[in-house]
């Protein structure tokens, strides 16, 4: 316990100091410097200061660091075990970090490791949201086998996906056999989090219709497990309507790349109500996937997929990063706003000048 | 009737001149060569085989019919009216084309002037699906007041797309009041259609469930407007069934954008039952959003997605042309895939290279 709480102090600290590029020396000389075998080892014999001060240098936007990440990202690679990446996707308010909880500690009890991550890119202004949770997720933060990180800082979604996935390898690395991925329903976050993880779980709230407005189009459609939160006291029957509801409309929906039939389920985090059903399902889906080969088609698919993504954001960057292109962009897309420009010839204009 | 013919005629091998960018030059001689003024002309006064040959210069690949095609849309510009621009998206065998032919008729019967133009990428090997549809489409498309215009050639979804939003320029200079698009329902041109009309319209079977397996995710969401087609003789009961399970669960959906709640509705294209009040119910729509100014904001959302569209497509080809990135990249992406490079300092080494 002792122990734990100087962990969580650390990570706080690694925070702040990942937040500017320009940290003072000072920051640096408060504890010893490791080397990258010294990060290694410690990742792969599971200490979670080493992991945590890792991920610190994953998240830092320093050269230096970023390279000293790098190395030791490549050096643990050949060590990551194949861990369940579960997405939890919800709207606020559905409860997530309640059921993270309780999902945590069930998985824990039969004997897994299990890793919280996050992916919020408003975090830059909120300092993360897992953040504020951890003090909530007060079980599953303290037990040793459970493993905390709140969403890193990032001024976009690209680099704050990038940071997560390679914090999942040396998660998986350190030996964490599940990881939990929360998203915290806003924008273009949840297609990040789907393209990371192997099983992505939508929560939702008892009743249907209005209440849901908070989850984006075409979420509900990449589930592969829908859960109806907060089926508690007087809410179990409008939960149970809910869990209908989303049935059959799943009945509508196209048939899934994976071939598995979404479920919908109801539960009660607060309670720890079908908890442990919820994860059996989660298990029985990962199976039926590695079964058929889809585990390991999707995997390929993703780092396919983050190639191309890295690709297209980094080109954006260096097309966004030419002076000549910054002078003249503004007005090349009033101009396009207003039907005066065509889009496509706009478009050669601009990388007339790049050229 | 005979101009009309003859019309076809030269649709069909101003296609087949677009599709190589090595015309032989007798090509050229058949037909007297038309000035930029000429073309403008002929354009704004409704001519359709000026009309016809104008859009087969922007679906060349010829830098030189690029440009002419470039100085003729700026003339047009400032002329073209706002017409009402319809997505008709739906699985093959829904009833697109006798939906589009029955509909156009009516749009026409009150009073306005409807172009048809399609967006399927695949058809560089297929020759386009309204080619072989044209013939079926043969009351539309012999009528004076309607255009039918097949899908253009093309290697990319993107350049696809750029050709008929061009051409949607061009038919809206010619006073065609409504341009209807239809997309094939396959991968992403749901999308690109979905960003380049005003309204989009989903065309389902009758029933529910297995038979939809063709429509991918996310594009039930995407309508404006569903309409279950084929409710005629004994399908009429299967197609109230369809509707009402898409009814209910278009309440599970977030709401739109546009502030309107999708309808759901059925017709029978073969028997034109429900034809008018589906016209009906595209124009409440469009008065709808006009009203609350979706209308122009859309508009306005859609030129700067084209844009930036634009430029993601152009940065990708210069990164594809280059040599030193052509070398290296199927090893890259192939350590990428097995999980022994990751996939952001892939693309960084790439990226390296390009400077």
């Amino acid at each position: 316990m002792e122990q734990q709480t100087h962990k969580n102090k650390q990570t706080l600290s690694d925070c702040k100091s990942s937040q500017a590029s320009a940290v003072p020396k000072s920051a640096g000389r408060r504890r010893p410097q490791i080397s990258v075998p010294g990060y290694v080892e410690g990742i792969l014999s599971g200490n979670r200061t080493t992991l945590s001060r890792a991920i610190t240098l994953i998240e830092s936007t320093r050269p230096d660091h970023q390279s000293l990440a790098n190395e030791i990202l490549e050096a643990c690679i050949p060590h990551v075990k194949q861990a369940i990446r579960v997405g939890i996707s919800g709207s606020p308010g559905v409860g997530k970090s309640t059921f993270i909880e309780a999902i945590g500690q069930e998985i824990i009890q039969q004997g897994n490791k299990v890793a919280v991550l996050a992916i919020d890119p408003s975090s830059s202004q909120s300092r993360g949201s897992i953040l504020g949770d951890k003090t909530r997720m007060s079980k599953l933060g303290s037990h040793p086998e459970a493993f905390i990180r709140p969403s890193p800082a990032g001024t976009t979604l690209g680099g704050v996906a990038r940071k997560t996935r390679e914090t999942i390898l040396l998660c998986e690395a350190a030996g964490f056999n599940y990881i939990l991925i929360e998203t915290v329903g806003v924008g273009q976050s949840e297609i990040a989090v789907h393209s990371m993880v192997d099983c992505f779980l939508l929560l939702l709230l008892p009743g249907a219709g209005d209440e849901l407005q908070g989850i984006k189009r075409g979420i509900v459609e990449m589930a592969d497990l829908v859960v109806v939160n907060k089926a508690d006291g007087e809410r179990v029957q409008l939960a149970k309507q809910a869990r209908r509801a989303y049935k059959n409309a799943m009945h509508l929906f196209p048939a899934k790349q994976s071939g598995y039939i979404t479920k919908v389920m109801t539960c009660s985090a607060l309670e720890s109500i079908s908890i442990a059903e919820i994860h059996a399902e989660i298990k029985q889906y990962i199976h039926f996937i590695q079964a058929n080969h889809f585990f390991e088609t999707n995997r390929k698919t993703q780092r396919k997929y983050w190639l191309e993504e890295s690709v297209r954001s980094l080109l954006l960057q260096f097309f966004k990063n030419n002076k000549a292109i910054a002078e003249i962009y503004p007005d090349i897309e009033r101009q396009v706003i207003a039907g005066t420009l065509l889009p496509f010839q706009a478009a050669e204009q601009l990388m007339e000048r790049l050229r």
